[in-house]
């Protein structure tokens, strides 16, 4: 059966001040009236029932995560006792989802992208757990046709057609996060597709790989898997987890196992990774302004301003900025510097107002 | 006897959003602990005592104007029916002390400016007092030596030495708001001073040069005078002084009298009239930032950024910004662009906004 697995667990720096360690990107409304939680969750209800899906985050999100998501039954919200990559997080997915149905299917997907449209994904994620289904041994991903040339994705380079399946390829390279000249050429290319993250695969089957290509992260995951069901889960869970090697799926498996294929999926796609990207998805005036509440512009082009309802943001005779109010902080940045964010983050953590993270 | 006319009609437009119709800039804190009103009553106290201060504000402000001022005695804080500059404002002080002290000398100025040191203006007030005292019809103001070349203050060029009192001197001419070019040559010549509003005389003397420049006007004080202390009175000020000539004492008067003299005072004065000018009143940082409140900067220049203290303002990577945070709203400015705010003040007013007015 198919099982989806929202990965949650985000920490929320790059949209502070609206996201917050304990509020992050993946529970906060960005784009429309839910929160991208939600919107995933949404997206995915038509193809897998919430008794099927699975969502993991952090400890201190966890309840949280299971108000957003009332339909998901609780026990299939999973917290991690500390983030250790995608890895960990899959192979804990994994190892519960056996539990359940030994042929269990997953389809992995981050909880805080932006997707549409929704049927779209749905056509192409059921794709991709045919691929599965055909051949259990399969690592199935979703690539995206690049819009422009993104400097902050990964690319998957396509290789020869997968026994004459439309749209379907072997891969012929993963690529990490290109120059700005890298990326141009890959997109000219058009063998170039961004990796969204999104897989497929048999829950046993990856765990066979976590087995051959990292040992003791499988010896992690065997001996949580021997206390699921029984009372010291958690303390082994609270144990085991943080010990395990922190690494991506992608290097652990993606990029050394066999039977990896790509498909290129029809659906507009992007991680929306900073304040910076909000333009990407939300459509701006016409003096190039994207804003979100209470605002008001004059003489005003290509910012992004955020309000809330009962507070007014007003700006004039700027260009370039990032303008967040919330209700215990604002922002104002300079739009082209996204490490400016991030350095910022870092002085309030440095001069500890925690209050603000 | 001396008596101290506060004028404290101010409308609130310049400092947006912190000050507001129902909370000008003069009821507001912009420099140390008090309100401006609160500190020019503080500098005058030691000269003029409260039973001898009137504040002369406007009908909606009467109450807050009390309520930060206790120890002036309530009856003598007027509220105008309607702002009608300086002529008609100084033209009602004038009539009410007149029928307390037919002898009363006025020492007139504005609540709203900035003064250091207290002592040296008090110091320039007194020797503009004793003017008067030893001729009646003189009418003193105080010129400020400048410190650059504003274009925003009027200037008052002066004439020969009075009766060889030191710093003292007839007036050459008034100039209004020069522009730059004029301005740097005012400050280069030495012959130019700031007229920062603040006047000694005695009130039957401006009533009579009232009468003689502005007859109308003087007629409409006439028949208010009359009433004083009967019931009528607030019916009459509320029918006549809105009918009365709106100009200003410089216009009606000044320009036109004799025995107008200047004294070159020796203190330092601000009139505050935008954002742009707290960097002239207030220190600031090593990178030109006048931050006041709770307030991060990183990579910032030359910024103007207020907050309250439960918000965090956090500033990275901009330059020449004026950032204002209030519970309600919140203003991002160009901070070479004092004129974008009344734009932008006018665009809530057309957008019935009044809220946030």
């Amino acid at each position: 059966m198919l099982h989806a697995v929202i990965m949650a667990g985000g920490s929320g720096r790059r949209f502070w001040p609206q996201s917050r360690r304990r509020l992050p990107k993946q529970l906060q409304t960005l784009v429309g009236t839910q929160t991208l939680l939600q919107q995933t969750a949404a997206r995915l209800e038509p193809l897998v029932p919430a008794e099927r899906t699975w969502v993991i985050t952090n400890d201190e999100l966890t309840a949280e995560t299971i108000r957003q998501l009332p339909a998901i039954p609780t026990p299939q919200v999973l917290g991690e006792p500390q983030g250790r990559n995608t890895a960990p997080c899959i192979g804990l997915a994994a190892i519960r989802l056996l539990e359940l149905d030994p042929e269990a299917v997953m389809l992995v997907l981050p909880a805080d992208h932006v997707i549409s449209p929704d049927a779209a994904f749905r056509g192409a994620a059921e794709t991709a757990v045919e691929l599965i289904l055909a051949d259990p041994r399969r690592l199935a991903l979703l690539g995206i046709t690049p819009s422009h040339a993104a400097t902050g994705f990964g690319y998957i380079q396509q290789g020869d057609p997968l026994d004459d399946i439309e749209n379907v390829f072997h891969v012929s390279s993963f690529r990490e996060k290109p120059d700005a000249a890298t990326a141009a050429e890959y997109v000219t290319s058009g063998e170039f597709f961004w990796n969204c993250g999104i897989f497929a695969w048999r829950a046993d089957r990856i765990l066979d790989l976590l087995e051959e290509y990292e040992p003791e992260l499988h010896q992690g995951l065997t001996r949580l898997r021997e206390q699921i069901g029984q009372e010291p889960y958690e303390k082994t869970l609270a144990i085991e987890f943080p010990q395990m090697t922190s690494i991506s799926i992608d290097h652990a498996v993606l990029e050394r196992a066999p039977h990896v294929c790509m498909l290129a999926a029809p659906f507009n796609w992007d991680d929306v990774g900073s304040w910076q990207a909000l333009p990407r998805v939300i459509e701006a005036d016409e003096a190039g302004n994207t804003t979100l509440g209470n605002v008001l512009t004059l003489d005003t082009s290509n910012c992004i301003v955020r309000s809330t309802p009962d507070h007014l943001v007003a700006v004039v005779g700027v260009d370039e900025l990032v303008i967040v109010h919330t209700p215990d902080a604002t922002l104002v940045a300079r739009a082209d510097d996204e490490e400016g964010l991030r350095r910022l983050v870092q002085a309030l953590e440095e001069q500890g107002l925690d209050q603000y993270l």
